[in-house]
């Protein structure tokens, strides 16, 4: 309970490997996570080497933490796996729809957190990238994924070298709702963003953007109506490429 | 990492509540996952009353945990809230599309995971609804989600009335490939999979079934070609319905 309260993203790692042992514990551990009907239907690539990370880094719009974190995984749904066995058993898989793909990225996740919550168990650091699902195509070249297979998030864990504070979050009354969904008012609206948009580091988020309200900075800077579309686009194909639509 | 580590899914509950401090404690632990850029775009449906479960359960094909469990917790992605705030803020934006969905999934099933690991470290007893995304629709019009929110997938929670073993993994090297993807082989394939072919229950389960493999199992009986079709279809409308195609 108490590691998942201090979780923070960690950006910034010690240039100091994670011993392969605790790596295994920690993979070990994600995989006691829940998975549909017991099928294991993901993967994970636990990359290391420099190189392959370099060529992972443009993917990730090179975001510092793949090259400086010790440990790059890579989540992914993947129905390859057990394809191979249900052939070899004389079995047809039904796999090659949009379903199987959800129930695999579902797995897939369940996974990642698990892996999360172990590795800041063990007083590493973890970042998720959200970059994974914009370039799954080029990531699928370079760790070679096979079709049945597709990359869902990342992890990068290592060592933290730094100790940001805990990250502001809305009030819980804001994402729970009592037995049926009880939609928002322009009030209530109001009300569970007022202290998120007086934060300090958000105020100053507006201002280095010259942006007149914080949720501009996220509509017209970070999370753009174009970029969506052009990798939803780019994301629909990998899943038809990859024999999921 | 012990309550990861003796994750066993609970589907029978003691006819015992749960108290509210402990569902918002357990609640605030989902809440600090990761979430992409901190938007935040998943919401819970906390469901206690006996007539909406009752009217839950044809959705989830009448498994009693939905009826038996004190909380039955919907997770859904959600960009409803957010879009009602970049719109009261002078901002556009542009989340009607898969990529953004994907986002929002995402967000839904990492909280998803801390909630079961804060249930557990409690004491209490979860387990998974894969249903959630086959009928989503039902679910949809049930939990009164508006447009913009999709339930992913469902938690019930409650206090254990049954103490179950751990279920069986895959060796951690079936799931885990070092540095790129390793395709499978035949021989890695029936190596892997041998101590889950052996195992007396599931020996048992492919003779209740009267089938040859443990394989046949899956592909003909629990989660079939036709099945997966039909859900799929099923599922794309509700994102077009929702908004997110």
């Amino acid at each position: 309970m108490k590691t998942l309260l201090q979780h923070r993203s960690i950006r910034k790692y010690k240039n100091k490997p994670i011993a392969g042992e605790l790596i295994n514990k920690i993979l070990e551990a994600g995989t006691r996570a829940s998975t549909t009907g017991n099928m294991q239907v993901y993967s994970i690539i636990n990359t290391t080497d420099a190189n392959v990370k370099k060529e992972l880094a443009p993917a990730h719009f090179n975001q510092k933490m793949i090259s400086e974190a010790p440990n790059v995984l890579t989540f992914c749904a993947d129905f390859n796996r057990f394809n191979k066995w249900c052939l070899q058993r004389k079995a047809e898989p039904g796999y090659d729809n949009f379903l199987s793909f959800i129930t695999a990225a579902i797995d897939a996740l369940l996974v990642a957190q698990n892996v999360a919550i172990a590795a800041e168990a063990e007083g590493l650091g973890i970042c998720y990238l959200g970059t994974t699902t914009y370039n799954a195509k080029e990531i699928i070249e370079i760790l070679k994924l096979p079709k049945g297979v597709v990359p869902i998030t990342t992890l990068t864990v290592g060592w933290p070298d730094e100790n940001p504070g805990l990250t502001d979050r809305l009030p819980l009354e804001a994402v729970v709702h009592n037995e049926t969904y009880q939609d928002y008012t322009e009030q209530s609206i109001n009300d569970m963003y007022r202290e998120k948009e007086i934060l300090k580091e958000n105020l100053q988020f507006i201002k280095e953007n010259q942006k007149e309200t914080l949720a501009q900075v996220f509509t017209d800077v970070r999370y753009k109506k174009a970029d969506n579309e052009y990798f939803s686009e780019k994301f629909l194909n990998v899943l038809k490429e990859q024999g999921f639509m």
